[in-house]
């Protein structure tokens, strides 16, 4: 197997993934060696400042031309860890359009752009792999396209952004608010200077986009996904939690319908059990729960970001891509063969944990029990408490479709015995 | 892609498994076909008993001559799904002689004969896949072998063996006895008749030897796996490790040396603290807690045995074996390249708890700390409790090698004031 030529690799960004997948090419440049079956060499390294000291890094592979480092013709593998949607797209593309595979952890261009790139990956005979692109250093991505590829899969839900989970680990352990949980993230680095792609939900949506393309062999676009962030989460939610034996976690939910022609994707915050395997998940620690026919229920567990844990995918996926090139031949690529359908959240179909403000006196109950009656939506649960006049009315439904829930949540709203309407949160995992 | 010739695949065995793999090659053909690339066709199927009646499987397909079906010649897979050494390891070969490739769930014919296996798979040019024969639908040796492919693994420990796991379980959650336990494990099916490849151990070695093999590159016999069962693990250990904040799991633990010059396998009962992930694995579970260099903690769970969990992991295998045909090419055989002694038992490094029965005098304690220091094990705590000139002495050590453990226990054995050794566990996962 072992050929003199080694493999050339060409590194897109430099920054905290960028240089540890540089580290430990060279550090372990034998392992390498003998795994991919001939030597792998880092052949050249596009940079922004190229006047950054770059630790084992030799200044003559270091570039500030990109392009023209993926246009020399020599390049076995780019890989990307650039980030964003441009350069690197047209980077990768031409990547392909001069023989190169090319290695991503681009979790926002995969989402907006992967039916495209697959194809140009395909058209030129080339690999794409992006295992960095979806919780980090978890194998998920290969598990999910090759080991149950036997298998179908009807539900994956996910902890799949650390800097959320660690907020909400720090209030529900804490009993914080969100802005101070927040701030402490911020002050531990977990939580960068804009925290909005996590926090809205933006960051955890681009993967429930990717994870449902690849479970359900169906493209689903990151407009596809229902999105909800959790800045709106508040102690008293957590406290409401704690009193079903729930925890809440921002969850992303692939989902196939129970009549298996439609599937949806959303990312939202949600109560769980805590008996759930999700519930236990701590810090910005990243989880995976995937139901399939066959398997049962799976769950992948692991650190979801950090410089050497996506840099531990990436290499897995160069090795991986370097041993195609060898053998002349490419993985499986995008397979969406399925095309089902994605529904809109109207259709998702889960149970809710509604808090409304109501007045105290005698008839509100019956009269909110009717509006639920009137949209289908059924009670398992509501408890009542009550001072001053004022009074708190907590209803868990069962199973029931979300644009029913929202007729609902209108009618109350309407109803003049209802001050207020004070959360609404999805349980999951039951 | 898509081409008209099918793919044949040879079922040899229908039981649990078989039957399963081939329900689901039926019911589930087009999604297989679209996966690979073309149709995937069951060819034949080898069975003991021509007479039972299979549900699906055209009778025309049956035969009881395994041998003449792996001669076809025409046969593109064998799934191997027997069990046992001896037919399985003949078919096998005789399998790759004729051209097939090998899908098989065998764990203790790979842990005893994968080197001579391997070997060949690649004379022939043949893949030999094998995600089946550890924890069931799990993936976990695809993403030891190809997702940290580029990481360096220095420890795998796992709880590998969903019958024991019961059990411990049961054990610890009634406080009952281990006979009470097995016994509603038989009763439930989780135990087989005769469950002493289960309770000894053998099982989880068998798994242990292929994990290591695969986590360290390196050839890992059964016989280098040291193995002790659960048959005497007690209501008073589980009483004991709840003192100290932990429970007991049956563990497969494969590890690299501090100084990486070596590697050990083993399988025993160990105490392990409630905050630890695998702590919380309950009833026939399996989960794998992984730590590399680049990646950090990983853990894999889900259902370790049974014919649905083990038929996913079979058909995903099934799957990549397919494509690789179609694509002419084959995957990741053997990597033993870094061929790591194996070290003993008596190397291995870790903590223990220890309970001794000894004499309700002065000087006791004395005693045997003096044995303890003698022999270079450090004591981090001692407990002492005693009524009516009995006492007993749990003491609880700081990492040590298991060498220096044994010459302690051999030598406080002498001595007149201890009457006896109640119990010695060791102490992992933290």
């Amino acid at each position: 197997m072992m050929r003199t030529r080694p493999l050339k690799v060409a590194l897109l960004g430099c920054g905290v993934v960028g240089s540890e997948v540089a580290r430990i090419m060279t550090t372990h440049a034998d392992d390498l060696t003998a795994r991919v079956g001939a030597p792998v060499e880092l052949a050249g390294v596009a940079v922004r400042r190229p006047d950054r000291v770059r630790e084992g890094i030799a200044p003559e592979l270091v570039t500030t031309d990109a392009t023209a480092l993926v246009k020399r013709g020599d390049i076995d593998v780019v890989v990307e860890v650039i980030g964003g949607i441009e350069p690197a797209r047209g980077l990768i593309t031409t990547a392909f359009e001069h023989g190169a595979s090319v290695v991503s952890a681009n979790k926002a261009l995969l989402a907006q752009d992967g039916a495209a790139l697959h194809a140009a990956a395909e058209e030129h005979g080339r690999d794409l792999y992006y295992e960095a692109a979806v919780a980090g250093a978890i194998p998920l991505i290969r598990p999910l396209r090759e080991s149950l590829a036997g298998d179908k899969i009807n539900r994956v839900m996910g902890i799949v952004n650390g800097t959320t989970n660690f907020i909400l680990d720090k209030m529900d352990s804490s009993g914080a608010g969100y802005q101070e949980a927040l701030d402490e993230a911020t002050a531990l680095g977990y939580a960068e200077a804009d925290p909005t792609a996590d926090v809205e939900g933006f960051d955890a949506a681009a993967k429930a986009a990717i994870l449902a393309g690849i479970a359900f062999h169906t493209r689903v676009r990151l407009d596809d996904v229902y999105r909800e962030g959790m800045t709106e989460v508040t102690a008293a939610d957590f406290a409401s939690a704690k009193e079903m034996g729930c925890t809440i976690k921002l969850l992303a939910i692939c989902e196939r319908a129970e009549d298996g022609a439609s599937v949806t994707a959303r990312v939202h915050p949600a109560m769980i059990p805590l008996s759930h395997p999700l519930a236990s998940v701590r810090g910005a620690y990243n989880a995976v729960f995937v139901e399939s026919d066959a398997a049962g229920q799976l769950m992948f567990y692991g650190p979801g970001a950090g410089g050497s844990p996506t840099a531990s995918a990436v290499l897995g996926d160069l090795v991986a891509v370097c041993r195609n090139r060898l053998s002349g031949t490419t993985g499986p690529g995008e397979s969406a063969y399925a095309a089902l359908p994605v529904s809109p959240m109207g259709d998702v179909v889960t149970r809710y944990h509604i808090s409304l403000d109501v007045a105290d006196k005698p008839g509100v109950l019956a009269q909110v029990a009717t509006v639920f009656a009137e949209h289908g939506v059924s009670i398992d649960t509501v408890r009542q408490s009550g001072k001053d006049g004022e009074a708190s009315l907590v209803v868990v439904t069962h199973r029931a479709s979300d644009a029913a829930l929202t007729g609902t949540v209108e009618a109350l709203r309407k109803l003049d015995t209802v001050r207020g309407v004070a959360s609404i949160m999805r349980v999951e995992g039951e």
